[in-house]
């Protein structure tokens, strides 16, 4: 098994879809496929999208809690029994993504619920397991948020151990999370998770030299690839060889789309990784593709690798600096 | 024990409660407390209902299903271990009702999911379990819509067991299965549920005499008490001795707080039945009170003895012709 993907915070992602959703109003769902429970969280998406693309199988490991994570694990193995299952079970209930998606109004309306809390013997436990586990793969893939209890520099630490068991380690997250693990031990690709804050390493990021800036102090910490979404129509990629500016042409996004966009785009790079002699910067490019090709999806979905590569020749691709 | 409910399609009530509710937005809940998972489905919330009035245990029966209905069955016999359950458990998901509550706005934003599909051996099923309970209870409540496969003349066929067993029964329905259950074995207490159509035995009311004409007809059809929301201010109540308005004086109502009324209301008039020798008006009255006092609280909660009894005296009743 070449890929491992670690969901310290898995979630039961719920997509209901309700056209011309209301406030104060009673919604009646008659028809099952309109309400639909996926395994989710940043890390199991990934092995999920990887197994899709192109049969990659992997392991999953993390924590999982109540019936919530009981739910989770069953519907991931239902769906794709390839993705080795490594989770430790905890008492408190796993989150919950609740997404309202009316397509009519091309809203998303979410809600997130609270994860369970880790204990000192549960995280024990996990780091036993993985190991056990990375010593058996090439990539390590660390994705999302920590649950209450996980310290904020267990990334550090994991990437640490996958690094000297000779994995690439490839690491989504945002916060001080991030900023411990790029400090502590950085990851060989690192892309800051954007969605829900304008910081990155401590510092808000606004102006293309703040970003510029940020990138490279990453890629000085050891990263072979930093990726950075941009004022949401570009990616920001920095190796050690420079800074590029990626951008689709004839761009028009659906909002409402952008569900599992980010995970496409490490499924993406992985692909290209596991697959191709590519550059760091062919394979962020490989990894925006993935991601945009995602965008013609309402829900969570992975691209097929036709619809990846047909988008290839509309990324334009700029030297900066 | 003296109370059976029925509960043929159970739910599991979820209360999320947001402050300023947006569409399309993401919001984010910290505290469990603010994410409630309530055993529900009407017959369920009156045996919860009545052991918290006055610690009076029953039986609750009807079908679960999948992990929702593995989720209220573990919840009810956490919180009520005196409510002895007797459910037939299917593959399909229970139904699930998502509340958004909005203490800010006084908006409730409601989702409504489909519950699962009874076989014609699942059924039979339940009749022979159901033929077991009833004949060593006193009160039948059977309440709430059915799910998939079950025929629109069930409660007539358990309405008929019920009474051929010495029961008193109470039914809360609405629609062709209320109908039928009338006119095929009319139980002795009927309460139209109103919450979502204005029609009773197929027809519309609107005028107060077209309500007083339908009232009579299920007394005409042998019902000992029929208990009508008038709008949402009033109460009709029709006995064989005759017809009453009830209202409640000094009326304000917060319509964010309706959850549960109607299941505050059975549960009042079966605790009246239980512990006086009232008649079926006054019996309605104390039912009336119960479900006036509920309204106190934003979320489905049954009010004290003492809550329910301090809204007596602000009971009008005025006979009707």
């Amino acid at each position: 098994m070449d890929v491992l993907t670690v969901t310290m915070n898995p979630a039961l992602d719920r997509e209901i879809i309700i056209s011309n959703f209301q406030l104060n109003t009673l919604h009646r769902i008659f028809e099952r496929d309109k309400m639909l429970n996926d395994p989710g969280g940043k890390g199991i998406n990934v092995s999920m999208m990887l197994y899709k693309l192109n049969n990659t199988p992997s392991i999953a490991m993390g924590f999982l809690g109540g019936y919530t994570g009981r739910m989770i694990s069953e519907e991931l193995r239902k769906r794709f029994p390839e993705v080795t299952q490594n989770f430790i079970h905890l008492d408190g209930e796993s989150r919950e993504n609740i997404s309202i998606l009316d397509e009519a109004n091309h809203y998303i309306t979410e809600i997130n619920a609270p994860g369970p809390t880790v204990t000192e013997p549960d995280l024990v436990h996990f780091m036993k397991l993985f190991n056990t586990v990375v010593s058996r793969t090439k990539i390590t893939v660390i994705s999302g948020s920590v649950p209450l209890g996980v310290p904020l520099d267990t990334y550090a630490i994991l990437s640490r151990k996958a690094k000297d068991n000779g994995n690439k380690v490839y690491v989504e997250a945002r916060g001080q999370l991030l900023t411990n693990t790029i400090k502590q031990c950085c990851p060989d690709v690192v892309r800051p998770d954007m969605r829900s804050t304008n910081k990155i390493m401590g510092k808000e990021v606004e102006t293309l030299s703040e970003y510029l800036e940020v990138g490279r102090e990453i890629v000085n910490y050891g990263a072979q690839l930093v990726v950075i979404s941009y004022q949401f129509k570009h990616d920001l990629i920095f190796t050690p060889e420079g800074a590029w500016i990626l951008t689709i042409k004839d761009y028009e996004l659906d909002e409402s789309h952008l569900l599992g966009t980010g995970d496409a785009y490490v499924a993406g790079m992985i692909y290209d990784y596991l697959n191709t002699q590519n550059t760091p910067l062919d394979r962020a490019k490989y990894g925006l593709a993935a991601a945009f090709a995602k965008t013609k999806y309402l829900k969570k979905e992975m691209p097929s690798l036709s619809e990846i590569n047909a988008n290839l020749d509309r990324i334009k691709v700029e030297k900066l600096d």
